[in-house]
């Protein structure tokens, strides 16, 4: 699967074929169709392997009692910004990328993708939400119209540093994120 | 120069073969190589076509002296809108899209969408530091910051639009972008 991410990440689910992926994993074919019946499918348990694994890091950072919501939020932002950085900024954004190559093609993965956006949404509303009852967002905000924000923005920095190959517009949507849009 | 552009917005540009670009247009194949070398020739092509009709749209509404700046950015945003919603959200914007598909695949194309971003951010950075010089944006801002973080989240935004297929993302950007950031 780690194979199947890299490659797709990078080269997108329409230039990647499945010869490559199965050789980048030395899997023979066989194996392969046991598993899954068709490269649809294939494409759609990426998106489940990422999206839980995603989860699974968004729940430990957003979720650390320890540490003040805000803080949590930008540890998160800061650590992808690290990682994207160590990538040279290739790849990027797996959901991301296939949401742009994907959504008007293919309508099982639109809604599968949807429904992750959804997921991490729900995820940054309660840490916004948190803050907010902590006096840290400015009142007038709708925690949930914030978390939309924060995400979108950030898959929009995410390709721009694909773009610039720097971390530019990263370090640019956190300052401004955090100057403009809460109290710290 | 249209059949491809919208068939590149929609499909991506390895997934778009010449032969549909060229029968869609009508264009003997003969012809075409009178004009472009290659493939990669033509999508830079389609680029500069795209880059040159949007920063004349840009110059009109962003350089609209009889209407405040702010005002001018929010009709930008405003028509955009309206443009994605009639398309019913396919396609979204060429030059992200390219951004997002062959930034880690061809230098060519990523050092002249980075070109054309700093174009638009150029126009937009005027515009806002018009409306700061009239009191409109807080001081705290760096005008050239604040169109990067415009034009970035604005991608996110068209993004996200294309995934969930509803215009709910351009409006949480229009209105969170002005209630947050602008002192409008």
């Amino acid at each position: 699967m780690a194979v199947g991410t890299e490659l797709v990440s990078r080269n997108g689910y329409n230039a990647t074929g499945l010869d490559a992926v199965l050789k980048g994993a030395g899997v023979p074919k066989g194996s392969f169709y046991h598993y899954f019946s068709s490269k649809e499918d294939f494409g759609l348990a990426l998106i489940d392997q990422y999206a839980h694994d995603y989860d699974h890091k968004l729940h430990r950072l957003l979720g650390n009692p320890g540490v003040s919501p805000l803080d949590r939020i930008r540890s998160y932002l800061d650590a992808e910004r690290t990682h994207l950085q160590q990538e040279q900024f290739l790849g990027g954004c797996l959901i991301g990328n296939l949401g742009q190559e994907l959504s008007d093609q293919n309508e099982r993965f639109r809604q599968r993708l949807s429904e992750v956006f959804w997921s991490w949404k729900t995820q940054f509303e309660a840490c916004l939400r948190e803050a907010q009852s902590l006096g840290q967002v400015f009142e007038g905000h709708d925690p949930g119209e914030l978390a939309e924000f924060l995400l979108l923005g950030w898959e929009g920095a995410v390709l721009r540093a694909k773009v610039t190959r720097t971390a530019e517009p990263l370090d640019v949507f956190i300052r401004t994120f955090f100057r403009s849009v809460l109290k710290a």
